[in-house]
């Protein structure tokens, strides 16, 4: 449950007959201390288990401290929270044999040993039923009951009963157990709170990249030419101008970039003539940070759009604008309307709308919560058709832009072309072999392979219609 | 778990000494096959059951491949990945009897056949646990460990211990099994995969038919009216104008529509004195469907703010400006300031902000994540209080739209009136009537049928102060 | 599972040969008719219990009526659909011996009485087992359907076997169970429905507050003190202008009391010299609502946005453009361009794009299913880093905004100076003793406390190295 308050006050009371379960903690540092101050709160007997068992005012009130081995006795369930570099100690307790031990422990960097700590406390305390849990959650969370970020516990462990027990130990701290299966995957529990955004990454970097590139392309045709040439100082124009110019750009580049591998993919199928091998590991990252690309280039698309509704409080278009004002109302001349231009602004901004209006409902489905409501199909239905014609929209966006530029003399500065044109290259290449994909004579067949079809499969009477 | 990371690199190595859980496939098709390497690749042995019981380059490698009956002795859990038509043969295999099979099947159509898949399964061989896992998830999804979609596995039967060791697996391979219950529930998860959004097909027809008959309205009025009778050419206002007329519109009619079942309700229980009879049919679906009602309309919303924000960066706005100024500069007359103007133009935007700004509120509140976590009574004040505040703001902001144009005397062309004033009819019906469902005397009956009182039962007195 | 159509069309045929569990439930009053209806519908037998073993025109067609001790006969799980204040019969009815009784009930306040209902059910039937259950659901709900609210229903009991039938029923209902461990969690389950929206009182008042302090000061500044020496009459100002003041100014108030009491508990146990004293309770009601203070802001923010992108559409704005055109054109001079001015205008703008966008990206972090994929470390990176990022940009966005102003004459009216500079005092604040807080030698220190690490403890060898 996400409510805070519902957990934070935890009733201290117990007005029922019921036996209170004792849980057994070894170590008493920060960690230990908390679990154990939470557990207190939650009802539990808290035994604590230390070399030194003389009581300290560190510890939690209402908790003992005993000897490892003493504190082994009170209770099935003992929690190690104690570094992996000092487990060793653990093979001697024979008080160990048939207790579960909660392998709570973290470390410092991603596989840092060959086998999980979990792992390993298994193979030390062989008799023992080790299930790991706890280390995703912080022991100042424990305390203060600020448990804002992820309330979920990861599970694992061999005896399902052992796993049971934890889990009815973390629902009772107000905590979600998700049980992830057997004690195989207590190195991804142990790898999980030491990642920051792993996916991510790339997309960031990227991103970065082509923001910069394009800023000093934009500043060197936009500041520093005039500069040169004309010797005017518009430097202002760093700060709204061209990121709006930047912004855009890295957006639709980073959109068709989340398109590029799915075509390319199907390239690949369609020359080796079956799904079966795998595809190179670049590709499959990518493949893998689709998402991740396509959200970041929704972030770029909405600072545009900020960007370019402020365009009118602008000072130096109020300026302009006034100044034009001025000489036009001095030449006594009414100005003449052009269809043409009405209708290219107009569409320019139409199509801009709705490719960001698309963009936004793909973001929104997106959401964990939302994708996992939507069945496969439907999944598919919105990132791959409605993803598609968002591109297509957002390409037509940026073409009817440079539909009102292209008569305009200066495109050309020291041989550079305005910025769009570049953003243009790899969307339109994107939709060009998607348009020959969809023909179809080859859409059939990349059907067939997906299906499981081999081209070259001597064995392909094996793919019985009979079988799903 | 959603993250990716955590399942793609699952652990390929035993270290510890358990021994290997064997899975038995029936079925060497796609989805057999991609199931048999997704499982090779979380640590199972798998034995593929075939009755061609050849080795193929296409079965994923470490695999066995047996006849029917010998694969069937060497597991006790049995993935059937065959077609439903070609599950007659398993009557015959006496292997079968206690063993748990897994139909993983899906139709081509919505209830294609009587009774679902799995229980025609039970059916052929009743000595058998039969649980329906799986379908939800695509070849596909399974092999390239993109699951962005969903990762929920809908897992259902009528043996409690058959199913959850098939949950374990489910586990086992990074995916979120989700217990359904009996088996059922099997008919409607193998109708799952096959919806495309159900409950979003009403409001967007209707949405679709509303937005065709304002364009074209629009259109005759604006467009077509003027070229009739000044020769104009203004078609570039289909671009931006005219979308800007049928949105905001749309949505509001959508809106209204969200609470018109609402007060129909409440008329045909205040009628009947009861709430234990049914609505008709069409009311029923009608209110089932008002989230996604809601929904569309706050996308035509939130597409009328961004077709209101570009207005100043259109050519055309920035043109007549312009000619404005000059011909004013020309008379050298300044303008006169009307602050009623100022008042409704600005009282016109503060309500179309606040009545977006709200509509947002519960737009985002109908996100699954967030309405899972407020209780009943939160949900009902804010998809009821705060979605009536919406309605009034949003005809409000329309009214005085209205209020600034009531007085220009072309608002009839060839008989039609503006289409706002179309758009008013059904909130302010709405409005009218709750207004009247919410004063004291009416809303203290609708409260006490909607308690479960009954104007004209005998047996009245059976609803007893006691029972809840 | 959310999706609606799934649960709504539950087969109501039972092809298999199955028998029929039956349910019992007591009490005949609105929510347990709704729940026997439901159950029927969903392939269950249903027995009531009543004192009046009458049939009655209102229970659902298929269910039967009996006495009490005869309905409990019938079946393994009874239901118990009676106020509180009536359980005392249920004392006597020897039948109900073993059975497991599912509490439903909820109080009309919380914390009604001493103990929750289920507890105090638990008391008088101690030979029962007692599952708390099915409270937060309404029976307007169950009979129509309609739960987009939420699906979640509480379970808790100390019967685990209890508990698990329990679930199995809420399940086959097409609601989501959820374990919340032992009956001591009955209490928080029975209070749970009765909240509304605690967590939001505090930021919903102090905005309100704030809000309206505000208001008036600016009604004060600009609309009575004009009004007052120059006999202007510009109360329009209240509908946009003024508002657009207030917004941004409680935004970044609250943004600031977001990371206020952060700064105030490291103070705090930089001066104690520990962790492990709880900090005042004013603070820590603080601390605990800092995500709705942030979300309140982003609201804020928000409208500010929204009432700031339609300046150049108000009828104010543009007459007085025209009306400097005018002039201007008038004396024919042209505009002198200030680099100066363009470069504030622009990063003022900048600034507050930037800010919006980085508040944006926290409040999507913070909605339930997105903080739930992150870990602790990814949480606290968003929250602390990005969060003091979005901080520090509104507050240069508010001093660059300041900084065209300053120059002005006319800033002090009746000695008061611009409500702008009032809402820089506690940012700045903030942001002045975090950065001292993070400066090397202090972050040391607290880096230590915060690990567990006490100044003046005697026994803080206690805190060994070995554990975690």
């Amino acid at each position: 449950m996400e409510n805070k308050t519902f957990t934070d006050a935890l009733p201290l009371t117990m007005n029922s007959s019921e036996k209170q379960e004792t849980v057994c903690i070894f170590g008493t540092g920060d960690f230990g201390r908390s679990l154990g101050f939470k557990m207190l709160q939650c009802g539990y007997s808290v035994v604590f288990g230390s070399r030194n068992s003389q009581m300290s005012s560190l510890l939690p009130h209402g908790a003992e401290v005993l000897s490892y081995s003493e504190a082994a006795k009170k209770s099935d369930i003992i929690i190690i929270a104690i570094h992996r570099e000092h487990y060793n100690f653990l093979t001697e307790l024979i008080e160990l044999n048939g207790k579960i031990l909660v392998d709570v422990s973290n470390n410092l960097k991603i596989n840092q040993y060959p086998e999980s700590n979990a792992e390993y406390l298994a193979q030390l305390v062989p008799r023992a039923h080790v299930v790991k849990a706890f280390n995703t959650i912080s022991a100042w969370a424990l305390q203060s009951g600020a448990l804002d970020a992820s309330r979920q516990v990861f599970v694992c462990g061999n005896d399902s009963e052992a796993k049971q027990r934890v889990m009815d130990i973390v629902r009772t701290l107000g905590l979600t157990p998700l049980d992830q299966g057997s004690l195989m995957a207590a190195n991804e529990i142990e790898n999980y709170p030491l990642q920051l955004f792993p996916m991510w990454r790339l997309p960031f970097y990227l991103s970065a990249a082509l923001c910069v590139f394009f800023f000093f392309y934009c500043v060197l045709r936009e500041v520093i030419y005039p500069y040169v040439y004309e010797k005017k100082d518009i430097t202002f124009r760093m700060a709204v101008s061209i990121p709006n110019r930047v912004f855009p750009i890295t957006a639709l580049i980073l959109l068709a970039l989340v398109y590029l591998p799915g075509v390319i993919a199907a390239i690949l199928q369609l020359y080796r003539g079956t799904k079966y091998r795998r595809f190179p590991d670049w590709l499959d990252h990518w493949m893998l940070c689709r998402k991740q690309l396509g959200l970041v280039a929704l972030g770029f698309a909405f600072l545009h759009v900020l960007y370019t509704l402020v365009i009118p409080i602008r000072y130096y278009v109020r300026w302009r604008l006034r100044n034009i004002n001025i000489t036009q109302a001095a030449s006594q001349k009414e100005n003449s309307f052009s269809t043409t231009s009405a209708w290219l602004s107009d569409s320019y901004l139409a199509l801009g709308i709705l490719g960001f209006f698309l963009f936004v409902l793909l973001g929104i489905t997106s959401l964990p919560s939302v994708s996992n409501i939507v069945n496969w199909r439907e999944f598919r239905f919105v990132q791959s058709k409605l993803g598609y014609l968002t591109l297509i929209l957002c390409t037509a966006h940026t073409l009817v832009y440079g539909g009102k530029r292209f008569l305009s003399p200066s495109i050309l500065r020291w041989f550079l072309p305005s910025a769009y044109v570049l953003a243009l290259i790899i969307p339109c290449i994107v939709l060009v072999i998607k348009f020959i994909l969809i023909m179809p004579c080859i859409d059939n067949i990349l059907t067939r392979i997906r299906q499981g079809w081999e081209r070259n499969s001597k064995y392909s009477t094996l793919n019985k219609k009979s079988d799903v």
